[in-house]
């Protein structure tokens, strides 16, 4: 059985990070599956998922990490077509990457004590974002 | 129902970018699968797949800030082994990653608009490359 | 037909890389899938799961890369909470992803001759770990 649902998120801008545990958990029980996986999957060029420990401290770290390993500048090549001042963004978010898996056992996603799932907004501005959760079972 | 399909590439050699995004969709309506994902593996220590918007800058920038994270040199212990110069190539790699899986709906990937599916050849030199693709729905 | 699987390690801290690729294998033949996926996740906020190839340069490569670009330090937001000096091993275990999909094709996982699966341990000490492994087919 698969079945694919549409969380639809409002983001503040660059950085925001997002815990969707919870509302992943709840779309698992909507499709009635006990044993498989959950895929969750960003779309858009400049948003991204992951699993992290959601906590105030990495909510500044992770964005703050990916903007020193890849800075906002005008300086990419993607600015020569577009000016829009968010080659860092993209290049960001296909670093992190824009899918995930997560197991799901007896109808729980399976996921450390401490582990999240996340959205992270790496667009400049806020956005508007679908996040497409599909589960196998 | 779960197809498998071998994409053969051919690779220009380091930092070379491909949008596999059409290819893809056309093994989707090969498989004949309406609900599910795709799944796409880069075969290989020395490549990757992803998504990104696929234009001409960003085609410079992604390889360009991967080789500045992790840049061409011998220093690597890799090269204690083997002495092919490859180090970067392997380390880039499995930052990017491997593994991909994109949403199936109504038989269409689900990706945004400026969101395409790629394959980045992180080796050397130019490569002969097989994308395993595997529809399940 | 979908099969859980936990796969239990030992590790001896930071930076330890061991190769899952056997282990993974015996569990699909186990599981008696001919075609699928075999999905490998990661439980816990500070570990990571990839392919590279599993040789003793790179078994120092990657954790050293890893450390390079994300620095063991006191200066992350994470420490605020904490104080467990462990922020690096977050950010890192986030950035290589918990999550990995591998072709199984003849009951045999398709991997590249040097390509391997490995857990790689981010947290600053030894810990007894779970990997989950999905096989689906």
């Amino acid at each position: 059985m698969i079945c694919h649902f549409d969380l639809r998120l409002q983001t503040r801008g660059h950085g925001h990070m997002q815990d969707l545990t919870g509302r992943v958990q709840a779309l698992v029980e909507k499709a009635g599956i006990q044993d498989g996986l959950a895929h969750v999957f960003a779309m858009g060029s400049t948003a991204a998922v992951g699993t992290i420990e959601f906590e105030p401290g990495l909510e500044e770290d992770l964005p703050a990490m990916l903007d020193r390993l890849i800075p906002p500048s005008r300086e990419y090549g993607h600015e020569r077509a577009w000016h829009d001042g968010n080659g860092h963004s993209h290049l960001q978010a296909t670093l992190l990457g824009p899918s995930l898996s997560v197991p799901v056992r007896d109808g729980r996603l399976v996921l450390g004590t401490w582990q999240q799932i996340i959205h992270l907004e790496c667009d400049i501005r806020p956005r508007e974002r679908t996040v497409v959760v599909t589960v196998l079972g």
